[in-house]
């Protein structure tokens, strides 16, 4: 079955203890589709500038991705600048250029409509709404969001929860969006938001998956070569979703599978700057980490 | 099998957002043995002041917990103060008052001289060794410590870590002991000083267990109602040894129900003030929460 994700294409300029990259191809909807694009058909909605190479993701050929849906307009892509430091727990935004997204009106190709899995990436709510009315009876919508609009636009956000059939986000943005200081409240509190699951990310801590009466902790795979964390959520949201729209179910078993396969993805690409390790994961290698990966938890 | 442990019995105060308590009974040699005496026999080494009131801890009669190794001597009891607040991330210690702890010397009676399991609780490296020298050939020994003694004693530190097969720290506490900043490289770092197995503790996000090819995480059970988590290492340490003494193995597998036992068995203690939970913690109470427990981390 098919997904369609909404989010951004970007340059990526990132500093690491490891080293840094310049200009290097990023963006949730990039990272997402090269992750679910290993499970299921990605079709890709975004937009860039006229100074965005394509040749540059020519890989997308090889995988199921379709970007058709990608709006090339006049102006420069969105570009973001950060700087991780010595433990990676902390990160820096040194720049945000908004640039083509300013203006970034999604619109679904008439092909893409019919998609059954919906991921909406980190975007303005305003515009998670717009994808909604423009696609057909979905069987699943995923929902990421940030700080930006949980303060910015709580209103709009509190609109797309209501729509969501699960929503991905991070330890810090829980107890924002709720303004609780302890997880296991937030989360239920969420609940009550509308969604039917919530999973929160908790970086090297793991992931932990709410619903009716559900509680599944996941823990992160331990990396031994942290490069760059850039993309790791939107990894996770691609390999997450990838499995469910491979399997077709959604029950309670297969959500916490899910939630392996999102966490063993978004191990891989942190291994390597920008998309680098993820353009050339491999299923068998895939595979050989979710074994792996049953051996952290197993008792 | 029978467990020996050392360290301290105490007087608290404590404030949460939850409500206070003064002067209630503390210390982690009184956690971990009334968390052991689920499992396994307990022979407590400590020392108190002619204040302490013996009827408060009256209950050891009912529990396989052996007292005759609490030295009771001329001043008043070791004192702690300590504050939490809203998210219980942050812990102050409002005073510690050492009063007769300060010439404690652990003298193990001859007839626990055979304890199979040692819990060389935190107390100063300096009286951990006297114990080591005191006991006949333990099967295992297990070694807490803290900040203090990680920056105040170090080579006395390594000492007994060196003797030590399995060695439990806490997250902060593992990092200042390597220099490192990441939980991965400093629990291998740490393997090399000579303990067999570590066991970092990670407050809400559970645990981790490293040995020889061995990397294994337990999440905490998510606790509806956290009063006051003091003493939720020491009662830990409690569950994850008693079951060790209980089953007499030290096998990987074991250890990894160990790990399960040990967070279990925390998990209670959190919920009261004090060891008013754990003191009336039935074993069928216990099993019923290490069965949700696979359902936290099932898939």
């Amino acid at each position: 079955m098919e997904i369609l994700v909404v989010g951004s294409v970007a340059l990526d300029s990132v500093e690491t203890p490891h080293g840094a990259v310049q200009d290097v191809s990023g963006g949730s909807a990039l990272y997402f589709s090269i992750a679910a694009s290993l499970f299921a058909p990605v079709n890709v909605v975004a937009v860039v500038g006229r100074d965005f190479d394509f040749a540059r993701i020519n890989f997308v050929n090889q995988r199921k991705i379709n970007i058709d849906g990608i709006q090339v307009v006049d102006g420069k892509t969105f570009r973001w600048g950060g700087r991780y430091y010595q433990n990676y727990s902390k990160r820096d935004t040194l720049y945000t250029q908004l640039n083509v997204f300013e203006n970034f009106k999604p619109v679904i190709p008439e092909r893409y409509r019919h998609s059954e899995y919906i991921f909406l990436a980190n975007i303005d709510p305003q515009l998670q709404l717009e994808v909604l009315r423009q696609v057909k009876k979905p069987r699943l919508v995923v929902l990421d969001t940030m700080n930006f609009w949980i303060s910015g636009k709580p209103v709009l956000l509190q609109q797309v929860i209501k729509k969501t059939d699960i929503l991905i986000l991070n330890d810090e943005e829980a107890l924002q969006l709720t303004g609780q200081n302890h997880l296991l409240t937030a989360g239920r509190q969420i609940l009550k938001m509308g969604p039917r699951y919530l999973i929160i990310k908790k970086g090297e801590h793991g992931a932990v998956l709410f619903g009716p009466d559900l509680y599944f902790s996941a823990p992160a795979f331990p990396v031994d070569k942290l490069i760059d964390p850039t993309g790791a959520g939107d990894s996770f949201a691609g390999g997450f979703l990838g499995y469910l729209a491979k399997t077709g179910k959604s029950d309670e078993n297969t959500l916490r599978k899910a939630v392996i396969f999102g966490s063993t993805v978004a191990s891989f690409n942190v291994e390597d700057f920008s998309i680098r390790r993820l353009q050339h994961l491999t299923r068998s290698e895939l595979q050989e980490r979710i074994k792996k990966f049953r051996e952290l938890t197993r008792y």
